[in-house]
């Protein structure tokens, strides 16, 4: 079952072309992810204080329909492993089931010092639980 | 009774010292007005698309305490006519009742065109409702 | 020649991760294509104003490293078309020469009914010139 | 001699309105003042690593002609200080000599515990010199 979650569009989501700036779907994506990863109650601030941040390493998405001012839209997203140090959010963005933007963000874990790290186990359970 | 709409603090809305970045504060406050504007049923971008914009003339913030990633925020606000052109909205952000930011934001009216408008007694009896 | 034009990186371009927050590189990339599109003295608002916009299709990016506070960056832009509908932009953002973000950015044209359109030959000649 | 920096109108800086958002207007003070900070050879960045944090106490501006995609516009920045504690920056923005945006910023000096200084001496001669 992918992870939803709803948003409204103000206007410091859009711009002079009168609809969401493309950059934002990508704000809209990481809105999601953040509640996906809470979404089992550890939150991805309480994994900062644990020394274990998340970070993209790459992300894409195609714009196929805009959102407005006062649309309602749902972040939806699912999550699998790559690898052992790469996590795979889908995720795309709808308004009443009607598909706008879809997109790819792969994460990696780094710690404290910027290192990359596998992905701790319960983080991984937490994620794919 | 002040009107009240939360919001969760994500990575988008900090900064490099940790915690949200000033000029964000705004766009909560705006968030705020939106729903606010919204609350009775007819939306700002219905109001737009009847040739009516509020826009905002000046806005002022107190910053008392910051909130950081992964805070539950709520913006409150109230809203008095201060002219037959200008409305004023106060508002403040808390944080599990607790005074973080409050700020004043005064708004007028425009139409298509630009030119400033006395308030529709309609927009003015559903903001004062 | 690859187009380039330089940024310095605010606290607004920041996140609590203590760099540029992931989204917004997609934004240099975006004023990296504005200017690009103006370096021979018509800027895209000037298009704009004759019912051609620029829109971004889709989108992609590699987050190799980061930057932060006060790091000066360059925007490297080069365009081609892919068919009479579609141009890409290939884009990275560059600290002293060393690579950080790369991506491409697929751009097509509407016209102000929104409809998709071929890119004006004038556009096309001007962005491939 | 007030000091004066110029920035760009793009897409990011605009909303569904067609013109710049308000909080972004406060976003290029933040520039102003971070260049301004800047102007003799040692940057925010080079303060923060020093243990030296200057944050906004609170900030107010009144909004009179809109900036628009494309527009060049400057941001002028004089420095005070009212006390030991507080440094005033009055600013404004300008496109071809004509006021868009005046405010006033007032910002206060802590260190690395988040607890409140007066300025240091060698700031307070950098900003007033």
């Amino acid at each position: 079952m992918p992870h939803r979650v709803s948003y409204s569009v103000y206007y410091e989501d859009t711009d002079a072309m009168g609809v969401v700036y493309y950059a934002n779907y990508f704000k809209f994506f990481e809105r999601g992810r953040t509640e996906y990863v809470g979404r089992q109650g550890r939150s991805i601030a309480s994994w900062n204080d644990a020394g274990v941040y998340v970070v993209v390493h790459a992300a894409s998405a195609t714009f196929r329909k805009s959102a407005a001012l006062g649309d309602r839209i749902d972040v939806v997203s699912t999550f699998e492993m790559v690898s052992r140090f790469r996590g795979r959010f889908v995720q795309r963005i709808e308004r009443g089931g009607e598909l706008l933007v879809d997109g790819i963000v792969d994460v990696v874990c780094i710690d404290g010092a910027s290192n990359l790290t596998e992905f701790p186990a319960d983080l991984q359970s937490s994620l794919l639980g």
